[in-house]
């Protein structure tokens, strides 16, 4: 019998950033895997464990930031090839070559908008504060809502749209980790942006189901419901500050 | 006897752009391909065979920007995505898994630094000219030479230094895809910035030795010497305004 292997996920303990894209693929699939750094202290957990993590040179190619994945042997930095390469045991990887490559190509465009979406709140320096950076916030979200967002909703909408399976999925009959990246994304932009985002619903159909289709899937389900969902909040990648949302209707 | 394949690599004809880490793949390997928009327009070529190729629905997933490689019946964006595609027949790809996985990490994570060196001179908007966001801009390029540059060319030297196979290379004995890339992102920070990146350039010597061995090999010399390469300008990625380098040494 092959021993199960042990997935062990390095990011930080109190946002759901970018690790929160590789901790869905694991939850969807009810697959174990430690989120070390949410340990206790006492299991070596806490921000040290990065930290320790990052010093203590894992073999062969460095991380350049969290998260980390290390499975046996392997320590792998980057969300879109750490969540690819769980896929398989997961049951998230789609199952012929082309669509597999689409499945890539989406992940890494939802990261992509990831980016975009964090630097509405932080246009000139992650190491600055937002409050020393808002005005420029207000410039970058005013053009974020006005082009970028509808760009995105648009785009993944295309995408949805020429997928003729018939199912609400990116690509091919079945969930892969592109849909539940696009669900984070979407969930990220309702949290920060929720004007900015109801007021582009209506022009993508297709992405708001995918949302839903994803938030019912039953490992998804049960793990929103559960302490280990991080809540939102203004430390991660998407942001509430109300006056970077579209301003309310009149 | 298998018939080459036809790569048609389309992507913005007046700029190196993220389309230049594709075309460095093929052009390092020898490899034929067709710069679609580079061709004349009465062989429709020109800016308008991109904005055809987008409005005409490529079968399966669309593409959200150039670049974008056609090859056979499939259509694949994504710069870090077309260049691992490629690699392997280009003679660009590791041998084993784990160099294979960290090649893409590396390059992914190089195609990160070029969304910062551009946001460089648009850290509000891509839509916006540089002079609308140029205070802006001179504040960000303040923080990425103090912080962000350092690290990323820290980051670089240690994973050269972690290969412990002797060569010059990013994984392995032989030089990859990542190399490239590696090499270009280099090549661009040389011109958008090459006040600041001489200042980093003795604390990481084995990165600069890297662009030099990618420099000297004979495709990639044939290529830059060739008027295939376009030079930098102030329309790409990596721009050379001075006021946004370092001040010079007084």
């Amino acid at each position: 019998m092959a021993a199960t292997p042990r997935y062990d996920l390095y990011y930080w303990p109190t946002i759901q950033g970018r690790g929160e894209f590789v901790r869905l693929v694991f939850e969807d699939a009810g697959v174990a895997y430690r989120d070390m750094a949410r340990l206790p202290e006492t299991e070596g957990g806490g921000r040290g464990a990065i930290l320790r993590m990052l010093a203590g040179a894992p073999r062969g190619t460095p991380p350049f930031a969290p998260p980390v994945l290390n499975v046996g042997d392997l320590w792998l930095a980057q969300t879109a090839l750490i969540c690819r390469h769980i896929a398989a045991p997961c049951g998230l990887l789609p199952a012929n070559e082309t669509a597999r490559l689409h499945a890539e190509q989406l992940m890494i465009t939802i990261m992509d908008m990831v980016v975009e979406a964090h630097d509405v709140h932080h246009p000139l320096a992650k190491s600055m504060y937002y409050e020393e950076q808002q005005a420029e916030a207000r410039r970058r979200a005013a053009v974020f809502h006005a082009e970028r967002l509808p760009k995105l909703m648009d785009y993944f909408e295309r995408a949805l749209a020429a997928n003729d399976s018939g199912g609400p999925w990116l690509v091919g009959e079945s969930a892969s980790y592109a849909d539940l990246a696009l669900f984070q994304l979407i969930a990220g932009l309702g949290h920060a942006f929720p004007r900015a985002l109801a007021a582009q619903a209506g022009t993508a159909p297709r992405v708001m189901a995918l949302h839903g289709a994803v938030a019912e899937r039953p490992g998804v389900r049960a793990y929103l419901a559960s302490p280990r969902r991080l809540p939102f909040n203004e430390h991660g990648i998407f942001r509430h500050y109300p006056e970077l949302d579209l301003p309310p209707a009149t």
